[in-house]
């Protein structure tokens, strides 16, 4: 097929103990019209860290301009660094046909939907309560408090996921994967992006 | 996983010549939890057609009472039969975690969307007004007049493409199928739909 679809901007969401990285590994390798999103941020860069491959490294000053420039989709800061996501990288990569990903948190993820209401969002879901608290307690050697602190703020975040357009469930990442992968091609039939088709078959 | 999402109901639509039948036999290929509708209909069985399978064979006074009891998605008359989907043996398919596929015209499918909102709509679209009248010329020993009319018809029917849900191309059968596989796949991982798993992910 000649045609290429628009990309589309995937939003992907879950709480840590998620396993949200494996997921989208794995949803890597089954497309390739597909790319992550690299973030903006004023953090400066680690040895071995490249600008525009994993992060595009700007000054404080630059950062601010950009967002009152309205040309970040949503930014944060965390312990004294400023992080956001670039349209222009975003905006070009859809042009071109690829989708994008972008995983982020339950506040940058409203963010987005209010800045690009045609971006698709996807919370990842533990398989149950138990599980999350068996994959937190495996991860850190924290104490109860803490443990029981993550858990709880887990929770929370679990409860947005009515506020996304999909919820998939981690039981099994390649599972959760192609899930995902389907989610990319039904988003892409959606009739509102496909009209120029219907006009092409009405002229020929 | 021993979680089975509901089945949801998929409308297909397409004009005469855009290879619909193809495609869903495709489609029926590559998923083991689809079925296809068994339509409701006064006329009589031709030989070998069997009750329940290839219809649900009723009299005109039993088609009548369905209708007023509001039993049927939709119906309509075609050459003096009667012909309609029944409500029920839907419901029971989907409750079962069968989706049903339900081939159907424009005005069938704008019925079933008003008695069925949460249906799901897919437009199979030819690759172009070209390869539309081959494939309306290659089937048919018509007249140029009645072929013309044929096709007018066909792009009538194409321009109201933008009221589904979905639009998918059939320039292969086989990839117009995975599409609309990947469109159920997406369909069941809606929020909407999954709002249970968030609740047993916070209560357990």
């Amino acid at each position: 097929m000649q045609r290429r679809d628009r990309g589309r901007l995937i939003v992907i969401s879950g709480p840590s103990g998620t396993g949200k990285g494996t997921v989208i590994s794995r949803l890597m390798e089954l497309r390739d019209d597909l790319c992550i999103s690299v973030s903006l941020t004023t953090r400066p860069p680690r040895p071995g860290e490249v600008d525009g491959k994993d992060y595009f490294f700007v000054t404080r000053e630059e950062f601010s301009q950009k967002v009152e420039a309205g040309l970040l989709l949503e930014h944060a800061e965390f312990v004294g660094n400023c992080y956001g996501t670039p349209r222009e990288f975003v905006e070009q990569k859809l042009d071109g046909g690829v989708s994008v990903i972008l995983e982020i948190d339950v506040q940058g993820a409203e963010q987005v939907a209010a800045s690009c209401p045609d971006s698709v969002s996807v919370f990842i879901l533990p398989p149950s309560g138990t599980e999350l608290e068996r994959r937190l307690r495996g991860r850190h050697t924290d104490s109860e408090e803490k443990i029981r602190s993550r858990l709880l703020e887990a929770k929370r975040e679990c409860a947005e996921a009515a506020r996304y357009g999909y919820i998939v469930v981690n039981d099994s990442a390649t599972a959760a994967a192609r899930e995902i992968d389907a989610i990319i091609t039904a988003e892409k039939c959606k009739s509102a992006y496909r009209i120029n088709l219907v006009t092409e078959v009405l002229i020929s």
